[in-house]
């Protein structure tokens, strides 16, 4: 029997009984929808995933792209997969109804993308950076920009991508380089040296729609003189038929350790004088735009992080259940049957433990769903500030803990089956190559911690910051006077733990090296990451808690047992850790800040 | 200019100023070297390794090894690379001089391939296994097996294997079923299969000689019924030229997520009536006498996760000096040049991570190394039982500590090259897939723990266990009255922590379920591993503080500061981790135990 991709009953557990998406039905944007139409919705996910991506998962790992100078080629098996999802009108779900959109919540289209993120892993990329694309020019486009470049891409027939990336700056986008000069009848020739471009070249669109942060001649220098542009690989007609090929070249492509199923490419724009480039919006408010993409792409990241650590755990527990191998360390008796491995103290630990990760991180990615959901939909405008301000604070921890902790996971699954998952007869070992990318683009882990404790945590005088912390007291009163008050008391220690750090490390920015104050940042990160997903492991376990009172059928109850296992070993093994990290950064610890150059 | 392989001035400094492998001099065995011979020694590894196989490391990887259905075949640059390694002595360097080696002391022949390991990675598993095997067979075989096997084996026209594995019992060798029948003649025909048997197939010698492990027909269940054979590719006629074929046939090759330089292979034993196997000493003693190479064996893959990592950080940190992005958060001047990323605070932590990792992880292998001098060299009978009673205990550790912080560090070193890190443009990520076998093979960390904290600690009345503790206490002592007083206080608590954690678990394995009590024995192996390397990095501060004392010149006052910072990373920001894993092993913390198969 082939391994379960998912776990239904989870997913409904999350969907339903965490975060009461139900409950989204009352709201006008969703009034044509019930309980029937999101359960449909992730039934065809689940089907178009088994049927058109399973079979071709290893042939995508182990059949990179290739390119012969003129074109990309991928296994002609992608394209029909793609369309597939694109037929099933998963490719945008939550789109409008007038755009062909299903119109569904974002959290109910987290859920129904999630068994085609699982298996189809980067090669979905195409799709959800086309998504998020159309989504930014909608919001900052013209409306012509919207008619000829969004309509087509909701159609399935165009594809984007994100270009921000330059050679000479990574992550350094104040030195970004492309250039972008004005003609005299409005439009833009645009030139530069882009790479790691996901999706920049392929055969499986009319077109592809590039997003690309230039400069625009006599901007000033730094972030605050980047402007985004519409860079189409053909130019469109009046008529929205396809034109003349724009001046943009694929330079080559990169070969990735995994997430094979979607190109990364180096582009050149402009070698033969100019790329014609429409811009959006205002000139040198690019990055503020481009937030829009980035912010959802980060979001993208932590889902698929935690999806691909969900699945490495049910592969892993579907192998460990099967294969009989020692005895406990009780029987000494040689003639006695082996046991299956799932018996074993330490595999236990390593499923559980996956367990705690990947639940942890994929709730907290449907969080992140469900405050998008809210930002346009709550029924108060205060409701829905309260939950853009929320989404805005959390982002960095939804892209990261999700980045750092599933490739954990998938870790502990390779251990899980030993040898075997070592070896391509299974695909954990793909697992943990293709999440290891996460911790990396949109923003490395690095960069997230920078911008929540510089940036996220000071900012609007603190109302994120706030904001989460109230939440996270709202859940702990909750839970007090429950059987989980114990959890309850440890979340409201470490959440004072937080907040002294917090403090101390601000305070001390007023009279010490901003760069050594920031030193620990990813260990700041850390600790709040931790906190944030002990939360939602309380309020996971309130939830199975109340699932255990009304009583349910035996199945139903063992996996309420083990949600409130898996919550108590994040509490146990997991939470305690941030008195460490909190060690380091109240302290300024200065060890890595001090390190010189020259000592290594 | 290409990135260094690995530190000489460190390799330098632990050979001599550590270890004052100078010293071993003095010994007969070791009476024709000197520090030049050493010295020689090591540049010849280095320059082997540059010449032979740096130039094929990527090619290697990306040309996996096939089968044809009769042969194997691997990229024909391989076999001169092996050849330029037995040519140069390098095969087995520790190895008398009678029977073709150097004689030198192992810690030297340790960094002698030091640059091999490091490049090769686990191509070089071809020769480190035939000298393995070689080993066990001069130390347990008879006088006419190790004329037939070991004489070829030390010329580099044999190599040899070591199997043990088969695919119904995995880590448990106590159900393995390949069996062996005693014939009239006093020979053994053999049947069975065996699996992830490494070099167990290839062209690059004129045979192959594996150690299988078997059960004689009749012999008790369990591993005390498993016999050791000698079972050769082809046989070996009297005068030593090759005869037939034996009954070994390769059934087929395993597709590794790394480590690609070695042959994977599953070997059909007796499919044709039974392959001739020739029984090593007594029936039923098989296992105890491949200890002796699977011990030889853990130290080995400890050495090469450490290499690894080492390698891995050395080019991260060669990347990092050269790669110019951003500010210093300090400067807002967006017209300042970007500074090679080495300046930023958060990539000085990622490479004083590694190198904390790395060098003592290393540290710790040459010490086994020394160890393993020590107990065939030493002067008294008294010191050299000594050495075999600390060996003995620290391979665990020494087989784990580095196999699981080795990919750790080779994670950052991805991370420092961020999505340049990802691509096969740059190693490291290779580095990472390689380095991931390690914790899986000779004995899985799972295993480890258990072998640690059920065997090592209470074996022989705790006198391993004893042992280490006086030696770590020896450094504390001598460090107590340097300016390293507070790491030694900060050790001589952690080991106050170790030690009542012990007698409590062992102390409930009286009441308590076992399998409930060794639960978290990971958690005991990753708190004494951390002990142990924050010793040998208090014995490197100690080592850095006298050459610091010398006056040394610029270059080595850097080099004397950074080990200092090293030391200092692991003791503020690694040991004090052990309190979180000594609270779950001394509470007998039950989460995992108590998760049923059932709740997941």
């Amino acid at each position: 029997m082939p391994a379960h991709v998912l776990s239904e009953r989870d997913l409904t557990f999350m969907l339903y009984e965490l975060f009461d998406a139900e409950a989204l039905i009352e709201r006008p944007r969703y009034a044509e929808h019930s309980r029937e139409t999101f359960d449909a919705a992730i039934a065809t996910g689940k089907a178009v995933a088994l049927k058109h991506f399973l079979p071709i998962r290893q042939k995508v790992d182990t059949h990179q792209p290739t390119f012969d100078g003129n074109k990309v080629h991928l296994i002609p098996e992608i394209k029909p997969a793609l369309d597939a999802v694109i037929a099933a009108g998963l490719a945008a779900p939550a789109s409008d109804f007038a755009s062909g959109g299903m119109q569904l919540p974002l959290i109910v289209s987290n859920a129904a993308q999630a068994h085609l993120s699982a298996v189809a892993s980067t090669t979905l990329g195409y799709i959800s950076l086309t998504d998020a694309n159309a989504n930014l020019i909608e919001a900052h486009g013209s409306t012509e920009q919207i008619d000829t470049w969004v309509r087509p891409m909701r159609e399935g027939r165009f594809m984007g991508t994100m270009a921000m990336t330059e050679p000479g700056a990574g992550s350094g986008l104040a030195d970004l380089t492309t250039t972008a000069t004005c003609e005299a009848d409005g439009s833009y020739r645009l030139s530069g040296s882009k790479i790691f471009i996901s999706g920049g070249d392929h055969e499986l669109s009319e077109n592809i729609v590039h997003l690309v942060l230039a400069r625009v001649k006599g901007a000033p220098k730094g972030v605050k003189g980047i402007s985004l542009f519409i860079v189409p690989k053909f130019l469109v007609n009046e008529d929205g038929s396809l034109g003349e090929r724009n001046d943009v070249a694929l330079a080559g492509l990169f070969h990735k350790m995994g997430g094979r199923g979607h190109t990364s490419t180096a582009l050149s724009f402009g070698e033969n004088g100019g790329a014609t480039a429409y811009l959006v919006g205002e000139e040198n408010k690019g990055l503020m735009y481009m937030f829009h993409m980035m912010n959802e792409a980060r979001i993208m990241v932590g889902t698929g992080a935690a999806l691909t650590a969900l699945t490495g755990y049910q592969y892993s527990l579907d192998y460990a259940r099967e294969r009989p191998q020692g005895r406990l360390l009780g029987n000494k008796d040689p003639q006695s049957p082996p046991i299956p491995i799932i018996e074993h103290a330490d595999v236990r630990r390593m499923l559980l433990t996956q367990k705690a990760y990947a639940e942890g991180a994929y709730a907290l990615c449907l969080l992140g769903s469900q405050l998008a959901d809210d930002e346009k939909t709550a029924e108060t405008e205060e409701a829905r500030a309260q939950a853009h301000t929320l989404l805005d604070f959390l982002t960095p921890i939804i892209k990261t803990w999700p980045s750092e902790y599933g490739p954990k996971a998938n870790n502990l699954a390779i251990q899980v089956m030993g040898g075997h998952g070592y070896i391509n007869e299974h695909p954990v070992e793909m697992f943990y190559r293709d999440n290891r990318l996460n911790p990396i683009h949109e923003g490395t882990t690095g960069i997230q911690s920078l911008d929540l404790l510089g940036r996220k945590v000071p900012m609007n005088n603190f109302a994120g910051y706030q904001a989460i912390l109230a939440e996270i007291h709202g859940t702990i009163d909750k839970a007090r006077d429950t059987e989980l008050s114990l959890f309850a008391e440890q979340l409201g220690t470490a959440l004072t733990e937080l907040q002294q750090t917090t403090t101390t490390v601000l305070g001390a920015t007023a009279e010490k090296n901003i760069d050594l104050v920031f030193a620990n940042s990813v260990s700041y990160l850390e600790m709040f990451g931790h906190i944030v997903v002990a939360w939602i492991w309380l309020r996971q376990g309130l939830a199975a808690d109340a699932g255990l009172q009304a009583n349910p059928h035996k199945n139903d109850e063992h996996f309420y047992r083990g949600k409130l296992q898996a919550m108590q070993y994040f509490f146990r093994c997991e939470l305690p850790k941030i008195y460490h990290w909190s060690k380091l950064v109240r302290e300024i610890d200065s060890t890595s800040f001090a390190m010189q150059a020259e000592w290594f």
